[in-house]
C-alpha cells in the first residue's frame, strides 16, 4: 500500500531535508553551551546568531528584535502576558478576534480572569474581522490588540496591516500570531506595521520545539519565565541550539522558495477545490475566497461528517477536520461557529492543507479518494 | 592541534550518538502531529508515550506524572509558579536554599514581588542546608519548599530525602531541581519522597530544548502557559517529538550505564583532584567532600583568578569558573559567596565536571595543562 497523501500541513509540516541535515550535524558537533566562554561555546553562540539573522531577515526584522522560544504557544503567551506584565494599571484592556488560536485565546482568558477587560471582535461569514470593528473596540485603557495574520482552520487572512495603519497614532500595541502565515505568504513586520509577531518553526519545515517572537524595539514587555538572562532577559533557559540552527535553515529555504511555493500551493489548492466541486454538488468553501492562505482549502461536505469522511479515506489521504489541537473533540470547531456556520455544515468541514512540494498527482489521488468516500457515505455508492 | 579536553559537563553534555541518531531519524520520519487522528500522528504520539515511559522509569515515576517542557528552566518555573497559582490565599510562603540555580531563585523572587513571603535557608561552608534549618523555616502558611538535589557549581548534594521525611506529615509540597543530578546519580522520586522534580535533557546527553517536570499524582498545580490541552492541561504547545524521543533514549542509556558511569566519573574526579593537589600547594576544594556529584570538582587555585587560569589553559582544557549562565559576569559566584568563601578564593575557583566517557588520559592531560598554567600565572614559571 502506498503512503497516504499528506494534506495536513497546517497541523505540522515535514522537516525539510536541509533542516534535518543541519540539525543532525548540530546534534553531533555543536553541543557547546552558547553561554560558555571557550571556542566550543562561542561557536554555538555564533551559529545561533547566524540563525537569528536568517529568521529576522525572512520577516524584515532586525536580529536583535527576535526572541527564540520553545514553541509558538510560548511566543503568543510571551506577547500577551509579557506585555500585560509591563503595562501600567490604567491599561488593562485587550482586543482579540473571535477566531484566534487557543494559544492566544487561552492567555487572553487568563488575563480576563486576572481582572483585565477583554473584547472579542466577531468575524464575518468568511472568518474576517472588519478593520472598523477592531478600531472601534479600542478604548483609552486598551493595552494590546492581538489579531492573527492567517487562520489555522480556514486560512482566512486578517487585515492586520490596515488595522496597524488605523492604530498608528495611538499607544496601543499590535500583536499578530503569524504561526500559519510565515513560510506560506510574504510576511514583513514593517509592511504589517505590527509591534509583536509570533513564528512557529514546525509550520514551515523546521522542527517542533522551536518558535520565536518578534518584539519591536522599545515595546514594553517583560519575561514570563524567570531564570538566567538569556535572550536579552526575555526568555531564560539554555538556547535550543540545534532547533534554532534548523529554524535558520528553514527561514533561508522559505526566503528562497516562497514566491514559487506560494504559486504552486495556490494552484494545487484550487485544483483540489475544482475536482471536489465538480463531483460533489453542494460542497461549500469555508473561509475567504480571495484573502486566504494559498495552501488552505476548508470545505464542508454535504450529508456527511467530516471525520467520518476522513476515516473512510484514511488509506489515501491524511487531513483533519480542524485544528490538530482539537483532534478527538466531537464538538464542532469554534472558528466555524464564530463564522456563523450551522452545526451540520460545521460538522461536515474538512481542512485540506498543501505543502510546498504537494504535487498535482497527489491532489488528483486525494480528490478521487475523497469523492469516492463521500459517495459511499452519502449514497452508499 | 588536538581538541581540548571537555570538562564542562555541568554546563552541557555532548549528545549521545544513540540520541542524535534517534533524533535524526525522527526528524526525517516522525513528523506527524501527535494530536492528529491518522496513523502518522498516532505513531508520533506512540513514540512520545514510549519516551515518557523511559524517562519516568529512570526516576521511578509513573509516565502519567511526567510533563514535558521546553527546558529545565521552564520546568522549575512550572513547579514554583504553577503550585503558587493553585494555592489558597492563606498559603503564600516559599522556602528555598541560598544556592539554588537562577531558574529557581528568579521565579522565587518573582513570587516575592507578587507578595509572597520568601525564606532563603543559608548553607554551610560545604554548600549544604541543614535539614533542621529547612524544617524550622516551614510555617503554617508555607506552600512549597524547593531545594535542589545537586548544586550545579560545586556538586554538593542536599539532604532532600531527609527533608521530605520531616515534612511527610505536613501539607507542604516539596520540589527538587534535579537538573544536575539525573544521569549522574540514582534518582528515585519515591526514595526521595518529593512531590515535584525537574529534569534537564542537555545535562545527561539528550538535546537542549527539552526538560520535564515530575508532578506527583494529586499535587495542586496549574499551567503557567496557556493554550490547547497538551500534557494533561499542564503544558500547551505541540509536543517536541524528536527531542522527546531523544530524551527517552538518553534515559534508557542512563538507566543502563549509570552505575558504571557513576564510578568511572568519581575515579576521574578524584584522579584530577589528586593530580592538582600534588602540584599546587594551597589548592582548596569547594563543596562537600563526600556528599557531592561524582563528576564535579570545584577547586580554588591560590594567587590566580580562575578565569585567567582557564584562559591560559584554553588550548588544552574547556571548563568554566561557575555556571555557564553567568559566563561573562565578573562578580564572584553567588553560590561560593553563600558558602562563605572570601572573594579571593571565590575568584580563584574553577569548576571541572567530567562526563560518562571522560578518560584517565584526558584527566592527565587536563591536569598537566592546569598545573602548567597555574605555575606560569602564579610564579611566571
Amino acid at each position: 500500500m502506498s503512503v497516504p497523501v499528506y494534506l495536513d500541513h497546517n497541523a505540522t509540516t515535514p522537516v525539510a531535508s536541509e533542516v534535518a541535515e543541519a540539525m543532525s550535524i548540530a546534534l553531533r558537533k555543536s553541543f557547546g553551551n552558547p553561554s560558555s566562554a571557550y571556542p566550543l561555546g562561542q561557536a554555538a553562540a555564533e551559529q545561533v546568531a547566524v540563525a537569528r539573522n536568517a529568521v529576522a531577515s525572512l520577516i524584515g526584522a532586525k536580529a536583535e528584535n527576535l526572541v527564540f522560544t520553545g514553541c509558538a504557544t510560548e511566543a503568543n503567551n510571551l506577547a500577551l502576558l509579557g506585555v500585560a506584565s509591563a503595562c501600567t494599571p490604567n491599561k488593562r484592556h485587550l482586543v482579540i478576534s473571535a477566531v484566534e488560536h487557543p494559544a492566544v485565546m487561552a492567555p487572553a482568558r487568563q488575563l480576563e480572569a486576572q481582572g483585565w477587560r477583554l473584547t472579542i471582535v466577531p468575524v464575518d461569514e468568511a472568518g474576517r474581522v472588519s478593520v472598523e470593528a477592531v478600531v472601534d473596540a479600542v478604548r483609552p485603557d486598551t493595552a494590546l490588540v492581538s489579531i492573527m495574520l492567517a487562520n489555522n482552520e480556514v486560512g482566512t487572512l486578517q487585515p492586520v496591516a490596515d488595522i496597524a495603519k488605523q492604530l498608528d497614532n495611538s499607544d496601543v500595541l499590535l500583536h499578530t500570531d503569524a504561526a500559519q502565515a510565515v513560510g506560506k505568504i510574504a510576511v514583513d513586520v514593517e509592511a504589517l506595521g505590527i509591534d509583536l509577531l509570533t513564528i512557529a518553526g514546525h509550520k514551515f519545515q523546521a522542527s517542533k520545539g522551536i518558535g520565536a517572537l518578534y518584539v519591536r524595539q522599545g515595546t514594553p514587555i517583560r519575561q514570563i519565565l524567570f531564570g538566567a538572562n538569556h535572550e536579552r532577559g526575555l526568555r531564560p533557559g539554555t538556547e535550543n541550539v540545534p532547533a534554532i540552527i534548523g529554524l535558520g535553515v528553514a527561514a533561508e529555504l522559505a526566503a528562497k522558495r516562497l514566491a514559487q511555493a506560494n504559486t504552486a500551493m495556490r494552484d494545487r489548492r484550487d485544483q483540489l477545490h475544482q475536482l471536489l466541486s465538480a463531483s460533489i454538488p453542494g460542497l461549500s468553501l469555508n473561509g475567504h475566497f480571495e484573502a486566504r492562505l494559498p495552501n488552505t482549502l476548508n470545505v464542508s461536505f454535504p450529508y456527511v461528517s467530516g471525520q467520518a469522511l476522513l476515516n473512510a479515506a484514511s488509506d489515501t489521504v491524511m487531513a483533519s477536520v480542524g485544528s490538530a489541537c482539537h483532534a478527538g473533540e466531537s464538538a464542532p470547531s469554534g472558528v466555524l461557529g464564530a463564522m456563523g456556520l450551522d452545526t451540520q455544515r460545521a460538522l461536515g468541514a474538512v481542512r485540506l492543507s498543501m505543502g510546498w512540494d504537494t504535487t498535482q498527482d497527489e491532489i488528483a489521488t486525494a480528490a478521487a479518494a475523497l469523492v469516492h468516500a463521500w459517495r459511499h457515505l452519502a449514497y452508499g455508492a
